[in-house]
């Protein structure tokens, strides 16, 4: 079974989140399926210096850093459709919603429009009833503007401002504690606050085993109907 | 207890390795101590395309990359002694033989030396007791020729290279599998293949949790001592 791991960078600040990304990859593992890492060839909106928070005068591109974290295996967004996987997984971190769509960039989250590429794969996947999981940000990001035609039921913990932009985007905004996932059972979408809520690496890995094992059952449903 | 993480940059062909590094924060949290990432604020050997696996033509900041790692929590060496840790861990990636070392570079690693600063540390945590923890190749590059003055039990695994460097350097080398942890009592040093053996971050998980609860284990038993 193949689940897609849709990274944007490498890197808290400009990129998927380090620890959020690592520990999905651990986790599709440990239910018995494959990650296949992805994401767009394409310039991150800027690179950030995660020591002083300051820009970067040169930028980076996000399929290269995040090679990083899959050690080389990677493969490019525009290689990808939804026949390739039985299931799609988004980390977070800020590349979610600066570079997977323009969601941190804007004063008016309503404006908010995904990458067409990434707006593609989700739709793709969605029609053909595959599970998704989105983590941290991105079911702010990524998700809720990727125009599903309906309500979906989305967490990103208990921030008012993001969970105003995922109601204002036409969802629900689901509140949650970070070792909870949020079940969309009829639309087959999870989402769970990970670093949206977690203080360190031990406080996310619940949320987010739980969120993957959900992805990797409701996969196997899928395939087994 | 404080347990310094030893790092050199942020990806495993020119830094530490992500999965390793993730992995060991992840495991000093479950055992209830509390993690403080370092890293010399220094440039890399040099960095690398983790897509291609060519040599960039900018080079990138060992502290700088660390922070990606750390979400910016992330202090200098040179502000760090052995008094101010419990213990010390070490994880792979080629930054820890290319950055803390020049191992990688040498055909004749009998000449192997190790970063002054770096080699303070091992040393002022080895006069104190104080335990330590490798992994990968770090216990061949930063390790082994860290001046101890006397034979450390290590494991890079079973790569016979790399192990007959570990002896070259005054060192005894024990093979061991992924999910092993070689074991020096005598001298309070521990070591784990990781990715010198593992195919993938679910293989290497069990010796990193085993080393790290060793780690923390010895810490308290230096403590209560």
């Amino acid at each position: 079974m193949k689940i897609g791991v849709l990274l944007s960078g490498c890197g808290v600040n400009d990129g998927s989140e380090i620890h959020e990304t690592t520990l999905t990859l651990l986790h599709i593992l440990k239910n018995g399926a494959t990650p296949v890492c992805i994401a767009p060839n394409d310039m991150q909106m800027h690179t950030v210096d995660h020591l002083t928070g300051s820009e970067d005068t040169t930028n980076r591109n996000m399929m290269v850093e995040a090679a990083r974290l899959a050690r080389g295996d990677i493969t490019p967004l525009s290689d990808i459709s939804a026949q390739d996987l039985d299931a799609l997984m988004v980390p977070g971190g800020f590349g979610a919603a600066k570079n997977l769509s323009n969601f941190a960039a804007l004063e008016d989250k309503m404006s908010t429009t995904v990458r067409s590429d990434v707006a593609s794969l989700i739709q793709g996947m969605h029609a053909a009833g595959k599970p998704m999981g989105f983590m941290c940000i991105a079911p702010a990001s990524v998700a809720a503007p990727a125009l599903f035609g309906k309500k979906i039921k989305l967490t990103i913990g208990s921030d008012e401002g993001t969970s105003g932009a995922i109601t204002a985007l036409g969802n629900i905004a689901v509140p949650s504690t970070v070792s909870e996932v949020v079940i969309d059972e009829a639309h087959n979408i999870a989402s769970t606050p990970a670093y949206m809520l977690g203080e360190n690496i031990a406080d996310i890995e619940l949320g987010i085993a739980k969120l993957t094992s959900w992805v990797c059952m409701a996969a196997h449903n899928v395939k087994a109907a």
